[in-house]
């Protein structure tokens, strides 16, 4: 009963979320700005990844970056990306488990002339491997981390959110020689089997494996997707 | 408006989920069965330090153990403690990134004879440092796992977690010379700020640290909060 009504409102509350961000996206994509959904679990390594992205973005000349940086709470991945020198906004959900559209709308609007200043715009969501999934942030790519460490059949356990990303990132690959165990070939076909459109992407952030491929993939994506 | 509906219903679930996990550690007590809920992101170990703790409770001769293996929708897990001759049940949260006390109610009545039956029970909960620490499932202690390869720094992000808990089992200590940014005095610092009672365990599935220390406190909690 009780549950229930819980699963209404939430109904309510998602088509309400994917509205908004249907609106957010084309207005994005109307300015040329491209904007990047990063999901994972904790310690995945999200915010690293972001760094290796942006320097490998400057390297062919794109300037034009900003990143909203989801936490429960805390400042922690905000200040990395502030020395990094990017222009950023925090988002605190004060203890929920995913960002909604409410949220990413006061999150963008808090960047200084945010319409039309980015070329690209990150959402390095809540470390969470669960429920971010259901919830559309108006993103026009979403892409999730999974690694090295945490097992490759973290695919069989967290099917919803590898059916719902655009791109696999298995990141922390200079944990392989460590990690015997891990089934690169099965994690890929069981991927594939949930999402059968899915890119995987192989990185180390540290070595900076797979970088180069990941934002060739990025640009190619923002080319299809925005304006400029 | 719909967001405040929604708290309002979630406050009334999360009295009831109170009130009946209130009556299951009270019956538990009565018959001498320890229940401990681990909890802890996808992929941190929980699986196998359970294997290690239960492996050290069987050469100290305690044979009666079981365990309520959480997962959104594999059975991954499941077979894996089959296979180390387990009792154990799975419980498929069909999506539900917590478990709720209807979940753990109906998990232990699918145990056959289980009243009394087992003197160490465990569930190993829902791979999501977030959403179970709102969730009281019954258990007498509540530990949380944090491996090394997810960095020190996630006691700053996820602090509900840290807070909700009686034991830190740090896990995949062996990585720590892979990572020398992995701030083990900040943690503890930080750690016990959140939370001063903590007790925390700093543990290697593989090699066997810190695994004897850990089960020396499980059965000392017992002792203290079960009968027989």
């Amino acid at each position: 009963m009780e549950e229930r009504r819980v699963i209404e409102v939430k109904k309510n509350i998602l088509a309400a979320n994917d509205e908004a961000a249907d609106a957010f996206r084309a207005a994005r994509a109307e300015e040329g700005t491209f904007f990047v959904d990063v999901m994972a679990s904790p310690g995945a390594g999200k915010t690293t990844i972001l760094l290796a992205i942006i320097a490998e973005l400057r390297r062919r000349g794109v300037a034009d970056l900003g990143v909203i940086e989801a936490d429960l709470e805390s400042d922690v991945d905000a200040l990395k990306i502030k020395e990094a020198g990017v222009a950023s906004v925090e988002l605190n959900t004060r203890g929920v488990c995913h960002v909604e559209m409410g949220m990413v709308e006061r999150a963008f609007a808090a960047f200084a002339g945010a319409a039309g200043r980015f070329d690209y715009l990150f959402l390095e969501n809540i470390g969470n491997l669960v429920c971010p999934a259901d919830f559309d942030t108006g993103a026009h790519t979403r892409v999730m981390l999974l690694s090295v460490p945490e097992g490759w059949d973290k695919v069989m356990k967290y099917p919803p959110m590898f059916a719902a990303v655009d791109a696999l990132i298995v990141t922390k690959c200079d944990y392989l020689p460590l990690n015997d165990d891990f089934d690169m070939d099965r994690l890929k076909t069981e991927a594939r089997r949930l999402n059968p459109d899915l890119n995987i992407f192989v990185t180390s952030a540290r070595t900076g494996e797979g970088v180069p491929d990941l934002v060739d993939w990025l640009q190619s994506q923002r080319a299809a997707k925005v304006q400029g």
